[in-house]
C-alpha cells in the first residue's frame, strides 16, 4: 500500500501523476492539497488567506468561518473533483472524500494559536485543529471493494464541526492506521533541500533519526513540515519519498529515487 | 427506503430536514441542489448562470467549462460539505457523493441544443446531459454499512467528463435501481401549484395519469420537471411528496400530506 500526498501548488503535474498511478500495481490512496486554487479563489471572494506565526515560531493558515467555506469550495469542491474525474478518465475508480463525510479524518479543534500583536501575546481561536484518528473501516470498506479513495480537508472536530488541517499530519495519522509501507510525497521541487534557494542541494538520503536535528534548521511553514515529517517516519513507515511533482513521470521518478528518501 | 430530494433554494430550512431525517426509522438518501450557492458564486466570480430556451419550450442552464467548476464549488464543495456537517452533528453518519465519484451517476452527455438565435435555428453544446444509470453496489454497500449517501451533481458522461444534469432526472434514475417506496421533493413553495403565483392553489393529490396532462398547462423550466414527475411517476414508486422545505419540519409535514401526493 502507497499513500500518496499530492502538494497544492500550481505546478504539479497532475496528469502525469493520475497516469503513473494507473500503471502501479499495489493498493494506495491519494491525499491532495489546493492551496494555489483556495488562495485564488478566497482572494476573488474578498476573504484572502490570511497566515499567522505563532509565538513559538510555526506558521499557520488563520480559518476563520469564510476559510471553511473557501476551503470546502476549493479543496473538496474543484481540486478533488477535477483530480476524481482525471481518476476516472485513467481506468482508477476514484471516491473523492473530505475528512467530514463518513468522519474519514476526524480531529481535535486548536485551543488557539499563541501569536504576537502590537507586543502583546494574544489567543487567536479558529476553526483548525489536528487530526487525532481516521475512519479505517470506511477506507478499507472502499479500498477492498476496488475504490481509491481521494482525501482532503475539512476534518471533522469533537464537536462534529468542519475544521481545517494540515496535510502533513493527516498522511501521519493515516499511515498510522494504515501501515503503508511508501509514503510519497509530491511537492514542488525536486525533494527535500538542504538550502531552500538552492534547488541543486537537494538532498538524497535522510534517515529517520537525522529529521529531528533538521528541524531546527529550518523556518516558517518548514518547520512544522519537517516536525511532521519527523512524526510520519515514527509510525513505522518503511519509506518516505519526497519528490517533484511538476515533472513528467512524478510518481515513477519518485520511486526510482530521484528525490530525498528517508528511512 | 426514501429518496430525498432537497431543492437548492435560499430558504430550504435544512437543519429542519436534517433534524427531521434523524428521527427516521427508515433508511434515506439525499440528493440536493445547490442553485442560489451556485448563482451567488458564478455572480462573485464573473461567470454568470447563463440560461437558453431550446426551440421545443424547455429552458436549461447553459453549462460550459467555467460552469462545471463552479458547480463543483457550490454543489460538492460548499453546500455538499455543509449538509454532511450538519448531518453529522445530527447523528446521520453521511458521506458526500458527486455523481463522478465511483461513477455513482453516470450519463450521456447532450447532443446539443436547439436554440434560436437572431432568427436563426442553432446548435449549442454545453457540459450536460442525462443520467442513464447509478452505481448501484457503491449506493447499497454505503448504505448496508450504515452511511447515508448524500449526492448531488456534476455527474459522470460516456468519456468520463464531468457534465452537469438536472436533479429531477438523477432521482428518477435512482428511483429506477434503488426502488424506494417514497420520494420526496422540498421545495421553496408549499406544494404543487394550480397557478404558480397563488400559494394557496396547492393540488393536495394528484394522480400519476393526470400528470401528463399537467405537462402541457405548464411553461419553461416547470414545464421540465413536470415532464420528469411523469417520468419518476412511471418508475413503479408508490408515492411522491412534493412539500414545502421552508417549513419547520420539512420531512415530517411531508410524510404528513401537508403537500401534494401523487401516487
Amino acid at each position: 500500500m502507497i499513500i500518496v500526498k499530492v502538494g497544492g501548488g500550481r505546478k504539479i503535474n497532475l496528469k502525469g501523476v493520475v497516469q503513473d498511478l494507473a500503471a502501479l500495481a499495489e493498493p494506495f490512496i491519494i491525499v491532495h492539497g489546493a492551496n494555489a486554487v483556495r488562495d485564488d479563489l478566497a482572494a476573488k471572494l474578498g476573504h484572502p488567506t490570511k497566515t499567522v506565526t505563532s509565538v513559538s515560531g510555526y506558521a499557520s493558515v488563520l480559518s476563520d468561518e469564510n476559510a471553511i467555506d473557501v476551503i470546502m469550495m476549493a479543496y473538496a469542491g474543484l481540486q478533488n473533483k477535477r483530480l476524481v474525474e482525471l481518476c476516472q478518465q485513467h481506468g482508477i475508480n476514484a471516491v473523492g472524500l473530505s475528512g467530514i463525510d463518513g468522519k474519514a479524518v476526524q480531529g481535535a479543534r486548536n485551543k488557539g494559536i499563541r501569536v504576537r500583536q502590537n507586543e502583546k501575546t494574544i489567543m487567536m481561536r479558529d476553526h483548525s485543529g489536528k487530526p487525532r484518528g481516521v475512519n479505517k473501516a470506511l477506507i478499507t470498506l472502499l479500498l477492498d471493494n476496488g475504490y481509491v479513495p481521494v482525501l482532503c480537508i475539512p476534518i471533522i472536530d469533537e464537536n462534529n464541526t468542519a475544521i481545517n488541517s494540515e496535510n502533513d499530519d493527516i498522511v501521519a495519522v493515516l499511515q498510522e492506521e494504515l501501515h503503508a509501507e511508501t509514503v510519497i510525497q509530491l511537492i514542488e521541487a525536486p525533494g527535500f533541500l538542504n538550502d531552500a534557494n538552492d534547488q541543486t542541494s537537494v538532498v538524497a538520503r535522510i534517515s529517520k533519526l537525522e529529521l529531528e536535528s533538521r528541524e531546527a534548521q529550518v523556518e516558517g511553514r518548514m518547520k512544522r513540515k519537517v516536525h511532521a515529517l519527523a512524526k510520519l517516519a515514527a509510525t513505522g513507515v518503511q519509506r518516505i519519498l519526497i519528490s517533484d511533482g511538476r515533472v513528467e513521470h512524478p510518481i515513477q521518478d519518485a520511486l526510482n529515487g530521484k528525490g530525498t528518501t528517508i528511512q
